[in-house]
């Protein structure tokens, strides 16, 4: 199998993550360059997500990705096998989240110039993530149907803070309890502006949705 | 609706949780009290499976429930109407997890004399839980279908801290890329002795072997 770099990254030592963040946001405007913060819990479907999002944006812009970890190396590999694009593995050492000071690192490592679009997949977690603002232009999430429609409920900082929320796993709402108009009540209670669009990375269907939507977000941050 | 006791947990002022943790085991042991520790990310069963197993022990076993929460108290609420058991909510105000002396505010909530088990459905999150010893007796995890087998290899720590891997929603495995041998073979090169037990809490399948484990551990303590 073909191998991918893997970036141990460390702790940040800096007191004020919300400065770094913005100075970091600073950097991207100035560059040009669009960071997109996609979260979720565990097995959500963020990597066929990407997978299926990158094979359509492709051709119309210059994407790199960074996966996080705790642990392996198997979504990047997957991502740069399945996409061809530039994808590197961090490590966060058992770290539940990502700061702007670790999302930094991560960016280093990452040649910027040339670059329109930097997805993060931040660590599979639907709790620590949202306390920490990475730097990124715009937050997402995905929230699968398997986990239940009540999940905005129950994890409301998460839903806060996401721009955008993909309700994954269409293809099995047959087989679930989940009432697809109530996650999207209880997802705009929590935040009235999130746009909320329903896909099935498996199939591919409605990612066409959400490629069109970062394809406007990633305009709209050059001009 | 019935309301149910909602307890506002704070973030622990002792250093040393696991001098806390050892402690609080003390206390139980001498109570005769087994206190099982229930983990796994949102969404994969953990409250439909507590109803089904309790459905299945309440006639041998003394139980009440803890349900800990950033936020709701749907958990604690479905438990008490659905089993009839004492059930009480923690709010952990933000927390990604309960240490110690969070489950013994918990447990101070409690009337533990006359009680066989306490189960803490702790927060669904399957990073940070893993790091905290509760002070527990025994700790179990749920990984569910939809989450994918390859989750000991992403999030290792977990499964090494879990005498029991309870695997959920077997009934969706005909639409999932689930390998379930090689999710036994991940589970056992993280924890070599972890007892794996496959399940479907909305049928009731295999929930009498998990419920059958938890009583002989029960016993095991009081002894």
């Amino acid at each position: 199998m073909d191998s991918v770099k893997v970036i141990e990254i460390k702790k940040s030592i800096f007191e004020s993550n919300e400065i770094d963040a913005d100075s970091l946001r600073g950097e991207l405007k100035a560059k040009g360059v669009f960071l997109l913060n996609l979260m979720s819990s565990p097995g959500s479907g963020k990597t066929t997500t990407l997978v299926r999002t990158i094979g359509l944006l492709k051709d119309k812009l210059r994407i790199a990705v960074m996966e996080a970890d705790i642990d392996s190396d198997v979504d990047a590999l997957k991502i740069k096998e399945a996409t061809g694009v530039a994808s590197i593995q961090l490590h966060t050492g058992g770290m539940c989240h990502l700061d702007a000071e670790m999302t930094r690192q991560g960016l280093d490592n990452v040649p910027l110039d040339g670059l329109d679009l930097v997805i993060l997949e931040n660590v599979g977690n639907l709790v620590c993530p949202a306390e920490f603002d990475t730097g990124a232009c715009c937050n997402a999430m995905i929230l699968s149907v398997p986990e239940g429609h009540d999940k905005p409920l129950k994890y409301p900082l998460m839903f806060q803070v996401c721009d955008l929320v993909l309700i994954n796993k269409t293809d099995v709402l047959p087989y679930f309890d989940f009432d697809l108009e109530k996650c999207r009540e209880y997802i705009h209670l929590r935040n009235p502006k999130a746009r909320v669009i329903p896909i099935c990375a498996k199939t591919g269907e409605g990612v066409d949705a959400f490629a069109q939507w970062l394809l406007e977000e990633v305009t709209k941050w050059k001009n």
